[in-house]
């Protein structure tokens, strides 16, 4: 039990007040809470928390650092400053970092812009006292909230810094991972923190959820010519599993793949 | 054109006439056929698709090896054998695997199942003179599809065996992979099949699907014991994002996750 901490996402609707008061009444020594439940006066928050006995493992969330211009990038920097401010006010030792999706399909330039904002924050966190920790999620969320999927690859982004910037890992986004053993004794002392819940089928069946080339967010065409460099020069496949296009003629459907084929994978 | 194929899922509700009539009709010049929509007759089937000028790109789908019981993992040896041969019959290079979930929590004891039925399959997809193309599903289906969820793993399983074992790749499972132009690159000569489809988002949100430990796949206190073991010593947040979860008293959550934290996770 000296380990639990209740991170406040858990009971979403709850305010901090009412998930302190829970913590305190229940023996919980420890709590994270999200930006979006602190008050205006973040140390009159850090004082309810410590009033209550209770230590914060960490502060959600930071990051959602790529985007299409150098201002809204330069934005997104700057929401980051504050939260290693409240942070520190809150007296979190560590800010989790969600890092956020592409702006468009350039994974790649992505990743870059999510390492040179964390190299831009690094000295901000160590002036601060604050650790970063970079959370990798589950690639279901590639395309929606992060870039940074693996914790191979958040301990990659993590090592180049000393301990202002860390990894942390929820094991909903990792279990599936092949390398996450090895992965985890690899990250040793960058482990900025530790999530658990667990995976149960998805609400909504994803199987039918594919789209037509062009319609979403893969890069294709690198993808195809990856493949053609590698030696393989046999047939391409149009796989998509979606109700709708399951709805129309087979050959309507077939000549939009055609098209789609042309446009944007050859 | 010459490379495109038109796998027959993208019209699942179409029977194999009708999809082969429209690629005719349209010039398309590779067919991808699903067991369940082949006929009792797998040669007559094979006769409609080369009357109708069409080469077969791959049969899908094999695979779902992992069960619970010897007697299980045997049946579906067997329904591969019968795969394989279907495959012979209609002339189709390629039998593409879909491996299967594992029957419990235990990902590394499915994954050697994988690997088991694989050298059992490989001997007669050799003599058949078919290869068994191990696909890699995206990890948002490792509890219910696949425990073989990256391009790396997949060639790992392969590399051992000769050409009648090679990597299918979907564009749609892989391209989230950090590692994936790298493991394209090794892949080489393996490349077995190459898929396209898009990424869309999900048809309904995936963020509020979260279990309380206990009630889903991962293994978590094996994931907390390799924490531990790496050396972090620090607290571990629950972090549950749903929606049934949120509409019960914070109390009543905050207690069922402290007895499910003990239950296992510690």
């Amino acid at each position: 039990m000296s380990r639990l901490s209740f991170n406040q996402i858990t009971s979403g609707h709850a305010s901090l007040a009412e998930v302190v008061d829970a913590c305190r009444k229940n023996g919980v020594q420890w709590i994270a809470p999200w930006r979006h439940k602190l008050s205006a006066k973040p140390a009159e928050d850090a004082r309810r928390i410590r009033d209550a006995g209770l230590k914060i493992s960490s502060l959600c969330r930071g990051g959602m650092f790529p985007a299409a211009t150098a201002e809204e990038r330069r934005e997104r920097i700057d929401d980051n400053r504050r939260a290693i401010e409240e942070a520190a006010t809150l007296g979190a030792g560590v800010l989790v970092l969600v890092c956020g999706p592409a702006p468009d399909r350039d994974l790649d330039g992505a990743r870059r812009m999510v390492e040179d904002s964390i190299a831009i924050l690094a000295p901000v966190a160590r002036a601060a006292g604050i650790q970063l920790g970079i959370e990798p999620l589950h690639p279901m969320f590639a395309a929606s909230r992060s870039v940074v999927v693996t914790l191979e690859q958040s301990f990659n982004m993590a090592e180049p810094f000393g301990p202002e910037v860390g990894v942390v890992i929820d094991a909903y986004h990792v279990w599936w991972d092949p390398n996450l053993y090895a992965s985890i004794e690899r990250a040793g002392a960058k482990i900025a923190g530790f999530h658990v819940s667990d995976w149960i089928p998805l609400l909504a069946d994803p199987l039918m959820s594919r789209g037509m080339m062009g319609d979403g967010s893969i890069e294709l065409r690198r993808i195809r010519a990856a493949i053609d460099a590698a030696g393989y020069t046999g047939p391409i496949e149009v796989e998509i599993f979606n109700e709708s296009l399951w709805r129309k003629p087979v050959e309507e459907t077939l000549r939009l793949c055609a098209a789609r084929f042309e446009e944007h994978v050859v």
